[in-house]
């Protein structure tokens, strides 16, 4: 293993970011150092390449962004037992603190004092990244590997249609990015009965058809609201994903989602917005907001679907570079046309 | 029985309303006919008899309102079977279809077809009442009958704080009206370790105390994220319960909520109001619609409590009135030095 | 409609049964009477017929048996609404009294007070058949006919698998007759990830793997202990749905039931058996008695998943007769060999 | 700190055990070196004493016995950070593997290689006892001191109590050792609204009432059925906590649990027993196996129970000795008028 390697680097406060040789990571004696095979770039990375609001507020450059990502394991620390040089991988990213009273109660997920790899401390984008045994998760060769960069995001879908019960009812998913296209999966694998795609980009619309949708609409053209009404026998949907972070997008979910139904929050919204609660109260609806995946209850769940080939993803996955061209990767976001990418660190195989 | 009684008549779509003499109600072979005990004052007979903007949207003058009440049967429809002439009853107000989604599925407390008695139908601010046998509550022996008049917000209470785990939990309540402060008591009485009151109003902070909550605040002079947090490790409540319908209360509620925890809300906004949803979904918390009572778990539940002598109301019950006195009750509350107001439309015994 | 109606008849408490010519039911305001188009054949019409111990205990003859059925309806009382001449329907044969606790609460499958159409009263072995509007189930259009008079075997298997979570599941289904065997094809729908079906009967165990388990073992030639941990990483079934009520069956199942898994129990042991409760409490299992089918739950459930087609149960139908041939069908469910018989009382069509 | 300390040890295996000196426990790096305060006995270790086949089987003498403690922190290890010497803290005695299965999904307490303190190796009945740091509790200063040895079964008692809904319940608890008192208390606290009491012996019906249950029945001469009939309209109680591990208990328990009831399940019993599963089937019961404590859940519900001053369990505690005195302990629980004793290593204060 040489000492360097190329990584993606935001190296200033400023929009942007620059491939550069760095240092491979020192790991300790409870680190794995895993080689990258596929890093995949989220809508976080590119909040941080344009430096947003958010990024300037959480970023302390320079950071190595990424993280969602598969590889072998190139090195182990000294005290690593469950796993060894070689083993194909993925990983948790967020790293919880173990001692708050979340994490010593089952709700890691939301621990106190979380860090994410690839936010808070160096990631992915990278030949190789330092991850904590604790985290490392390692991959059943009974999962296709082309989905095996794509945990993190399948695990917010998977997190988000399992909060509540699921099967043979009709949902609403409210955004088609990435994680709402897997949440459509998610849900008719386990026994959702109708899927409503709410999305206005008429090629994530498109993308929502590929994954099976019954019916994939857009807000601003469609009578969704008379739609989900004539399909649900007047009463409307039984769960409601929210994966916009659009008020808009929210309110409608609220608007056609059933008395005494569910709404899942994971969609996150760039400010505060007016809302009329009694939509909430009167209707006896549950509101969840979600963040990250259960640990590890998510991650057991995730591979026991794709172990079963219950979920065809392969829609969602647009675009294969090299890691090299990570900024036309941003360009291609921007777009609006490409919905996962994968990069490849070490070459594209 | 006379053919005509006295009643509170809410005659015309304006403020005010009058005692009139009006026909004793004729009632059908399933009704049950109950000559009025005592019957309460809520907060949504000041909304009809203010003619607030919701009641000019809801009400059909003329009305008898009033939908709190005990009293004793006076006759029965020929095909009722489970109460006789002279049982002592209260009743489930909300009125439910029987045959919508959620009627049949459990949840008729949140039937699409409700009809409330007092407010789209005669109530019992009156010498008699009628009642659907279906809604009638035969009255525990064990139940303190001064206690029987205020079944219904107390099953508020009592569906709010058991809309979730309580036992060993610390909880806010956001607003002390009579509902808040029942929930005091519930919380109490259920192994909450924790209460802390939140209330502007002294009167009802007075009473929070009386109620027995741990701590009762001032959130305009108080410092009451820092008394929360000192009392709980840090970690902030596990359960907000909102029963004051304010946008400021709402946000504190949740501010001072745990990751993970618990909001549910029972108060009505009289508005849409501005929200970071942020603080729902980075926190992982769960916020319920609360909505009347279960039919008829909630009922039950109440029963049982009472009986066992759990549940100590008699500070939330501030005045004892004549019926034909009305007017001044409503003058009472607004002064806000009044809580629960009884009526006695037969006079007070 | 003629006077007399030819129907299957129990005239006796001894073994056996006729096919007579009897009066067309009469009914009343809120009943509903049906043409019987088909009516399927249960275990439980086995034992009437056998006058085994159970039947003799709870049977009094004379009897029309038959529970499972699906018809038009050929008259309504005065007082039905929700159903006219003509209408397909099925029903819930469970008649529940609405009064009391269980009723009351959410959980009239368990009323204190049912009584069983084809059990208690007469059934659906005949050309009509009168049920109580209450229990009438109206059948969407997007239900497959040919599965319109297995509803309440469906409704078993469904209420079963539905008890708890099952997305991302392993199952072990311990006996495969008609219940069983559905109960796999709803699992998987529900997004069960592996299905272990146990059964000694061969014809039963071929129809589990046309029904998709992912095994298809003999507990008397297997070693089911063994494939169950090897395919599940030495933890065991997350999911244990007990069909046979057979004592090796259950303690099978336990046994292979991972720490903290859920056993559903729907089949009737004919005696008490010995059983080591430590496998529960050690394990921390949770063991739920299922019966009859959530009132209406279980309803809504069934029709969303048949609609959306995500059930084929066609391998369950066998057998295809008319009801004159009522004795010829109990001969062939003795064989082993059959198992869903279809009767047709009014002419196979 | 001497080298040598008294330690109650089972040095051979036959009935019997001894005061000895031996070792103070070496400590690694993430160990707490406790000094013990007091340490109080179980049935379990009166299993060890007399060397029953439960101990033959699992007991690997020599063993230091004792899983119930608390006391002062004497020296810690160079990785510990969450505690120092002089705190005063209890600890939960089960270790888990932090690997399996269970562990990584929030079920650490019936964790697949679970290890006990106290059973697998030494325990609390000496001078000192080493403890790894995960599994240290520091005592809040709220909770009364003499309750923080029993924090063990205490956990117990809570875990049952509260693993469903217990407010405003009614409830059976069958079997009034120590861990079933406590229930008592607990259920109460937490809204139980009538607890019925189940015990042959004497001694442990009269701590019953004391503990505040509603009845306190023997079920060798009182009508129990007739009981719990007549005070529950004929309902039967809406949960059981089997606490006797007794055969009859268990039948008699599940026989007065209404349809739809929950059973929880911590008494042990000695071996399989005959049960008519129709009882759990047709009543659509749930029976839930409990073990250990909920790791951490458990002891937060604790500490806020006891900080709160919900609960008076000063009659359980029915003996203070010197640890010297150990083998008059043993003959003090074999006459059935001890419940809860407490020992003292290193003298009473």
């Amino acid at each position: 293993m040489a000492d360097t390697m190329l990584a993606v680097v935001k190296g200033a406060a400023q929009a942007g970011a620059d491939i550069r040789d760095v240092p491979v990571p020192a790991f300790g004696p409870t680190d794995v150092l895993v080689k990258v095979k596929v890093a995949s770039v989220c809508g976080t990375d590119l909040h941080i390449y344009n430096w947003d609001p958010w990024a300037q507020n959480r970023i302390k450059p320079p950071l190595i962004p990424g993280h969602e990502f598969c590889g072998h394991v190139a090195a182990v620390g000294s005290e690593v037992t469950t796993v060894k040089e070689g083993d194909f991988v993925s990983a948790e990213m967020h790293v919880n603190c173990g001692k708050c009273y979340q994490c010593r109660t089952g709700e890691a997920h939301i621990c106190q004092n979380v860090k994410v790899i690839g936010v808070d401390s160096d990631g992915a984008f990278a030949e190789y990244v330092k991850i904590p045994e604790s985290n490392i998760w390692k991959l059943d060769p009974g999962i296709p590997p082309e989905y095996a960069s794509i945990l993190d995001p399948l695990g917010n879908a998977v997190h988000t249609v399992l909060a509540g019960d699921i099967a043979a009812k009709s949902v609403a998913v409210v955004g088609c990015g990435p994680i709402g296209l897997f949440s459509i999966a998610v849900a008719r694998a386990c026994g959702a009965t109708q899927v409503f795609a709410l999305e206005t980009n008429d090629h994530r619309r498109k993308l929502a058809k590929e994954m099976q949708a019954d019916f994939a609409l857009n807000p601003k053209t469609d009578d969704v609201h008379g739609t989900v009404m004539d399909n649900t026998n007047g009463v409307g949907v039984d769960v409601m994903l929210e994966m916009s972070g659009h008020p808009d997008g929210f309110r409608l979910g609220i608007e056609i989602l059933r008395l005494g139904g569910r709404a899942s929050l994971l969609g996150i919204p760039s400010k505060p917005f007016e809302f009329d609660w009694n939509d909430v109260i009167f209707k006896g609806v549950t509101v969840q907001g979600i963040y990250g995946r259960r640990m590890y209850q998510t991650w057991y769940q995730m591979e026991a679907l794709l172990k079963a080939g219950k979920l065809d993803l392969s829609p969602v996955i647009t675009d294969r570079i090299s890691m090299k061209d990570f900024s036309r990767g941003m360009d291609r976001l921007k777009t609006g046309e490409a919905s996962k990418i994968l990069l490849y660190p070490n070459g594209i195989k």
